[in-house]
């Protein structure tokens, strides 16, 4: 079993954080975003989707997307379960992992695509109206995960889950893509504070 | 249990063809998108993140995201499987689901979100360079997926799954997006026609 990876793709780290909760090791294999190796005919042939991480099993299959490699984690080692336990647990996990991919991760995402020098080359062309648009939506969406936030530890309630992986390596990616995370949202500096004490979160 | 939902937003017709093809009935609440009610304070007690769909339990507890509500109802009702039924089936399925989500429905949903003038008021502003950008990125999806179809029934295996419910909102979402799917792409055109004949399709 091997995962091919990027030390600096926030996929790729969310997989690595999954990893490091549940104490499981693996090999990993570096794929070179910055020289395009993700697009060669040779990593074309493990995804043609041309991303990473990918799982790569003993028998030949490979697993693309995170969350799915994580699923296979939580299948192969369910405990400490990071998809809930419960089927209301599992239903709430799956719409939280979602909210934050896609109101934080994603916004984030695409204005350190779209304004970030080196990143030129992945994202052609970089729109720098669409980076201003996508800061504007990543910081309405600040205040809104601070709200959420408020009497909880974590963002889908009492237990850590994947939800907070993404928010984590979502928080984080505010740093290359030159985001502030305004000071008086405390439950938002709160969470990234709890999130940042625990195992694999500095890689 | 009632599910609030708009007739035409991509992601509440998801939810409508999975119960279609579970047999599951449940009450339904408009949502006028164009009026802006997702927006208003009444709504927003329901679902701060301001989308639909949302699911409503009976007992209150209020379940927001597509794919967390279908995920729901899988768990509800187990038969037929629509999330897969082994491990490996199980992660192949979130694999596809994912992929057909980013690289098929996202970039269409972003042209016609950043072309179409009654969506002025929701993607404020619109950015014409970037839904020429995401009109690209869905063109190179295309025959991505079309080879991936290529002798597989459906986009998972052989097995329908969530995966072409998405593929299936995506697809007929080229339309109010003005994008045309290439003649030559068999695959996805022989795909689309097979799960537009399913039950759920036309609503």
């Amino acid at each position: 079993m091997k995962l091919y990876h990027s030390t600096h793709a926030p996929n790729a780290r969310r997989v690595r954080i999954f990893l490091a909760e549940k104490r499981i090791e693996v090999s990993f294999v570096d794929v070179d975003l910055a020289r395009l190796n993700h697009r060669e005919e040779s990593f074309r042939a493990i995804n043609p989707f041309e991303t990473v991480p990918v799982l790569e099993l003993d028998d030949g299959t490979k697993i693309a997307e995170s969350i799915a490699i994580c699923r296979y984690f939580e299948e192969l080692r369910p405990s400490p379960a990071l998809f809930g336990t419960t089927m209301i647990e599992r239903v709430e996990v799956e719409m939280w992992q979602r909210r934050v991919e896609f109101f934080l991760l994603l916004p984030i995402a695409q204005v350190f695509r779209h304004t970030h020098p080196a990143m030129g080359r992945l994202e052609s062309p970089q729109v720098p109206e669409w980076a201003a648009s996508s800061r504007a939506k990543a910081l309405a969406s600040f205040a809104r995960f601070d709200a959420a936030l408020e009497g909880r530890p974590f963002i889908a309630g009492e237990r850590f889950s994947i939800a907070d992986v993404t928010g984590l390596v979502a928080l984080d990616f505010t740093r290359p893509a030159r985001l502030s995370i305004p000071e008086n949202l405390r439950n938002l500096h709160r969470w990234r504070a709890d999130l940042s004490a625990r195992p694999g979160s500095v890689d």
